[in-house]
């Protein structure tokens, strides 16, 4: 069955959103249009806002619509430490885990030179400014723990070494909560290598 | 961690969606935002414009932009049969399986007078005009296998009886594909109660 042509154009266009199918998307233009017009008036006016006005933060690259984002205003973190996310979404997972309380700095991507993507684009003149400002002292580079992240990461620190700021990596092992049964062989052989003395008191 | 208000408000906006809860939610802000602006732009104005223009056919009550629906246009359609369902999801559920090639009537909702439903909000005088047309010759009473559905489809057979129509109800039984041992008592009894003979050549 055809629904009349805007109805099909909304089922249609729920699409672009993540993990949404064919199923879903109907479900979505139902309800909306069943249920929920003035929710849907409001998503629809809040997406184009935010289309129009998020930015990146000038200082931290983060997605904001204000010129310097809420946590780079902040004067309750720690100025000494910065965090190298790939996303926001790393950065907020990372703030949800709560621990880190230092700055963040968004590549939102990682090199890729055959999609074209080199150090302009994942913002490395801005970082390299934050960390000339001289009061960073340890850059922890929490990009993803695959080859363009590990290879990104290295080239940061490749980059940036003669300001004389320590580099971290997020730890690699077997994550916590699971079983050793199902943990992948490449991280349980990082994991190995990196086994750390156990206080058994 | 609190993202700009315009990005927690795109968060929070999502939520009106079927099935997306705060997580969800995130997800599909971070990836209109950082991957997909053009198609969320779409996305906003094909809901916008839906929301606006949108309204019921004025034949069968089912979701369409124009006066009549692209079904009760048709041509090729039964007008013998008339499928009475809830939704238009029901519709479209009914259409996707194949196999009936009536009309049909959406009355958007079930019978329900402590929620103030009555015959006027499900659009009980459009049916019996329809009905009182005279080409109907069987009306399928597809409302839900619910309570509410139950008697919505007593309460349109008793008032449109002497119409002379026939009417129909859904076969209720065991569901194809399932295993008897996970199927609810109420169902399996109204199976074991609706049983057929089976031929055994």
């Amino acid at each position: 069955m055809r629904f009349s042509p805007l109805v099909e154009q909304l089922m249609d266009a729920f699409r672009v959103l993540p993990g949404v199918g064919p199923k879903t998307a109907q479900r979505m233009a139902m309800h909306l249009l069943e249920r929920e017009r003035p929710g849907g008036q409001r998503l629809a006016a809040v997406i184009q806002q935010a289309i129009e006005e998020v930015g990146y933060c000038q200082r931290c690259r983060t997605l904001t619509e204000a010129d310097i984002c809420v946590l780079c205003e902040s004067s309750r973190r720690d100025d000494s430490l910065l965090c190298v996310v790939e996303s926001p979404a790393d950065q907020l997972a990372i703030e949800e885990a709560g621990g880190f309380h230092g700055r963040y700095f968004v590549l939102h991507g990682h090199l890729s030179p055959l999609d074209g993507i080199g150090p302009d684009a994942i913002g490395l003149d801005l970082l390299e400014s934050l960390i000339a400002e001289g009061n960073i002292r340890e850059v922890v580079l929490a990009t993803n723990p695959t080859v363009e992240g590990e290879a990104t990461a290295h080239f940061i620190a490749a980059q940036l070494s003669h300001y004389g700021v320590s580099f971290s990596r997020l730890a690699y092992g077997v994550p916590m909560g699971g079983e050793l049964e199902y943990v992948d062989g490449g991280t349980l052989s990082r994991a190995f290598n990196g086994r750390q003395p156990f206080a058994s008191d």
